[in-house]
């Protein structure tokens, strides 16, 4: 049985073109929906005690207004940028007022890519990134944050 | 007499600041206004029997957005992208995951101006681009759209 | 005793972030919160007859539609454009078309933080920068822009 | 009935292995001829009430020949520079002295290929560009320098 | 109870300087020796039903010879390559050979550190990476491996 | 009525060339000479109760010379390094060397010139910079001043 | 006793001032005269039942047509493209044009000469590259492209 | 009384686009055309006693014949390369093979033009350059020639 | 019948992951493997009188100790230094201090592959350079060695 | 009989290392002094009606301050700014603010030379440049001045 | 009398080639042998009462395993990297780990020769350095060696 | 007994803001300042029967100045450029000129510091240098500078 939730909720926040997931270049991004992955990460929360708030935006200061919210009312904040990952200042600099630990994750793996995705924005004020594991990297990006939920809660 | 518009629209997506054509700077831009622009495209297409959904945002987000919309619901995209032509990865890969031909357009010729516009993110995804022409080069990359769009229809 | 307010009003805009100021990262912009710069802003403003129109937001669409509005009613646009000052040419583009004074205005010297920091696409288009005074910066440029303003107006 | 050409010819200048057309690399440049395209071309001009001298040479200095010769003999010049549109500072000079519109073709969007085609030294010459459209484009070529031709002439 | 491992066993790689690992730098690197790490991803692998082959070398060739040892006798490959990670082509070109997934893992996150560890050789040629989890990455990647062996294996 | 002066003097360093001021360019520096901002300088100081040293030379060991000085003698230093600003490291290692308030001052606004303006090797080590606003940029900056040496002093 | 040639010939091209070999800097090209190599070449090919045609110019244009000459009279195509080789795009997409093998030849080392020499335009097209070995360098382009033209002819 | 020409003549050799001398952009170029300053060249030669060899061409394998030829026919060389002064390699490699005096000369001063135009691949290898001075500029350049010639001569 | 080996060998050198040429990639490193190629260049050496060295190892510094025993002990060396050609100062020094002639070979053309391969810290060091032959390469390369052998033993 | 002169002198202002014309690196800058060039200026400029200040310094602020005397007292201004030529902008801002025509001398040829030499500060400002011709420089600068002093006198 | 060794041993570690001093390129490294500089090394770091271990490998991880070693068991080391200096972040990271001082050594001076030996990893992670003095500065480093050990043992 | 000295003394020359030291940033440039280093230097050079010239200045000019005085009258010259050290041409000139040995010291590591300070105008022209021990590295180059005369006196 799991545990009742009592921490705040994981914030799950997606960026420009994650709701066309499955759809767009499955060679690259998979067939997996983003609808299906919430589902998965919600589960996969749930088995350590903890919720998902689980969001996609195609703006950027969407994306920073919930990063500010997140600021207050979440235990971690996992991240997928899409292409603001590599542009973005003003996540990057919502990013940083967050105390609660931020990991990034991408579905492929930006350095086998374009040039223009090797470097993101968000990896330097991130405590850790996960890349290239599709879907299942979500998930464990989710064990990595009970993780460190539970060591700075204890 | 035009044919009857059967296949989907042509989008029109005009970018940041393309609100005010005929007020900014008009030894660069023309003084021909974008609503005027707006007109003369439905006109062209028409005789080419199509219909045209005309556009502008100041958004990022929002181009994303209507392009994801077009993805389904176009014949295909005509898009200046403003400012954001030279910045946004997040409308690169919109347009990347779009099957319709897309068409880059641009008033003024970029390569003329500052540095700074040299590079087009859009560009690289587009079938086609046309530049410098005013607002006349809206109404050849209607007519080249129409071409593109009949030839798949073939 | 302070002159009646007949100029339009000094649009002073602020870009993402800001609205944490007194919370992120005091040690760079200091503990006075974005509402206490507001009404400081509108006293000093008041000493030079003028009024303010104070604003903020985290979406660079946002930031331009502002500045188009503040094209045609107001007497000169202050301008923290956070981290969109690194990044926006739809900012850079919509300030051109302004032919009110424009003022660039940072909390921190942004020259004396990270690289990324360095080059501004506000800068070029402005009339002057005032950066590195915390809020006493408003102040100063206030005067600037009421000092300005005079001119113009005389 | 098409108009009597009164006007000067429009000259249409192909540049290095543009004779190969057809030939060379059919994926990337279609497969009709230059000769074919130049037969297209006269058609449209006609329709324009204007004739056409089209040329190829792998000559760089061929082309700037043609180039100073139809700076007093042509009403506009259609070029597509080949790979010399990347490297020649000799025909951007030559344009440079041209009063005529100057149009940039190419048949397939440099943009979207190899970083060294990226950059042209045509462009910021060139009245007008248009890249991507195959022989398709060198018509809405024809179309917009008549356009330009008559607007002028007016 | 674990089940009985048949699959090759994982190859977990390390290179220079990770021997000191719990004694230099610690507030980069943590305090867990390399010995330790050895012994949790050994029983994390086990739980996983996989067997663990774990080494560590300061020599480049020698870390070199372990990838192609490994390119036939192992299920997968999880590397930190060190140092060589930002310069050693012949790494990048040994994992290049190999067909087992590969997996690339750094205590700290090497893009919130100095410029010269932006860039992995590795990367480009891995399936995924997990970066800035201290040891608990290695534990990540093995659970991420694991799920990639059964895959494959399905 | 002003204050008695109590307080050490501001020194005012100006660069190389501004003696030129009022000849020199009078579209990018204005039509005020140097002599007539010293006395707008003087004046304003006055009104907080503060006193000025204010200096000009075309020598770089003259301006670091000075700025040893005012490192013991001052309350505050503004400086107008000049084309100095954009080279000098000697400069900005005698500014780092020093305890009071530094102000950078620019007539003009650097960043909308040319290319080698763009960056100041004394901005790094300055409190805060004011550009763009003529010889008023000199008053605001006294201002400033005047606030900084008042808070500290407090 | 030589076989009789029954290929069609090797074209062996050669680019700018090679007609001065044996006069120019001898120390970097040697003493043997382009007509003496041409001779060599000659006999070398005999032996391997080839004949040559051997032609050198210094115009980039001349080069182009001689390779779209040889596009479909050649066995292979032997090209030291001298200078040309470090800029010409003219040649490399005519190069690319070209079915049969292509091998680059140059007397001397590029990479131990001048920065400006390192890059090939020419490199990137070719089947092989052989340099450095002067004159003698002719003689093994001839033996590989017999070896490439027979194992393509078996 | 002038000398009698005994001497080889000094080749005047002239690049790209200025037989357009006196026609294009007289702002930068000034309304001499080339006939003219070849007749000035050929007085001021006669003064020193020298003959003169006059050439213009567009075609940049021409320009190598002709500084072939030059080679052993001529007493120096001036030479305005045009637009091919700062891309063409053939023409560096050229003008290396010969041993009498190489003069750069250009109308205007490149380097207060284009940054495109900064650099030369004459300069490195000529014994002098003269820039800036129009039509004057080749009269400089031939009284240079003629001490050179005749210092080498004594 | 081929003459008695009196010459000292040709040392034969190959760096990292050459071992499993014919397993690696045979797209682009071909089906030979590397024990094929050492009895084939054997062969070849014998041809000459010249009897060989071979080997192979992924380990730089054993590359350098090999050239240091190859710098008294061989007539010649070969060698095909792998993914260490491109970033190897320490076999590049290494190379320096020898007096027998270096002959670089790669199977591949490293100029048609990615970026990181274009430039060879070997080349600068090497007498020749002969690439993109596959196994063929070695023996070319052989036959050129022989040839410098003859020439310096003459 | 030289005429009387009238006009204002022309000051040729020599910057840091010249006075050790002569001694300092002979093969480079030839044996003839400073202070014969001095005199063979003058006699020169006599010919022409003309005088002659003439001096040297190692301090770059020094030749601000004579560039800006001789702002409003020469005709003409001759700059050998030696090794300042390179960094100064405060010397490019003097020369700036002048309205007599402005002539860059070298001695050497400074694009023969290091990479470091072949960007000049003060080209850009200068009307004309004259360089690698040694002494014979100067006085080639001296016809140059007067005959552009003529030319604005007339 | 020479002071018994009572401290651990300086670590004196050389790179690659190093083995090869006196006899590779003399000009540049002198002619005196690693042999002998370690017999005056120990001599002069006798006269300070240190003993010294004295090691040369081509191979970079056996100087990283050497570095380790030292880290515990030294009382300072003295590493001329060789050819790894510049490239090798192995050895920059083994160093960083390493509590006693460290000291760069080259016998050349390597600013003055190849752009590539520029850079050192080794420097920024060195208590000091010392180039340039050949042999001599070995022994000028023990001094600072010991000056260094005598001031952290007091 | 020291022995008298009969060798031209060494100059030792300190650039901008040395005379500072001890007072400025002591965790960087230590507590000794300039003057007790002037004593330890004269003490150390009498040990080696040599006199020292001791100087500072803040001026790039007067460090020329001495540097030529130097260069007829010391035996060797020790400098200290300061921030001049990363700029200055003229001083790398004015070294270039001197025969006598040149030694640069700095008090700090230039390479552990800021970008900026990495590369050194002068070490390309000194014999040697020393950085990174403070005072006592002026200690170390007066017996690299005694070394050094005693051996071209020998």
């Amino acid at each position: 049985m799991a545990k009742k939730p009592t921490a705040p909720p994981i914030y799950v926040l997606n960026g420009p073109n994650l709701n066309l997931l499955g759809l767009r270049e499955p060679e690259i991004y998979g067939r997996t929906t983003l609808e299906e992955i919430g589902k998965m990460v919600a589960d996969r929360a749930k088995t350590h005690g903890l919720s998902v708030v689980f969001r996609q935006s195609n703006h950027e200061g969407q994306l920073v207004d919930w990063i500010q919210e997140a600021r207050t009312k979440s235990a971690a904040i996992l991240i997928n940028g899409g292409a603001y990952s590599h542009t973005s200042l003003a996540i990057h600099d919502a990013l940083r007022a967050v105390d609660v630990p931020v990991i990034e994750v991408h579905l492929s793996n930006p350095q086998a890519r374009e040039e223009f995705r090797h470097h993101s924005r968000i990896s330097p004020v991130a405590k850790g990134v996960i890349v290239g594991f599709g879907a299942q990297g979500y998930l464990l990006a989710v064990d990595a944050a009970a993780s460190l939920v539970k060591r700075i809660g204890a």
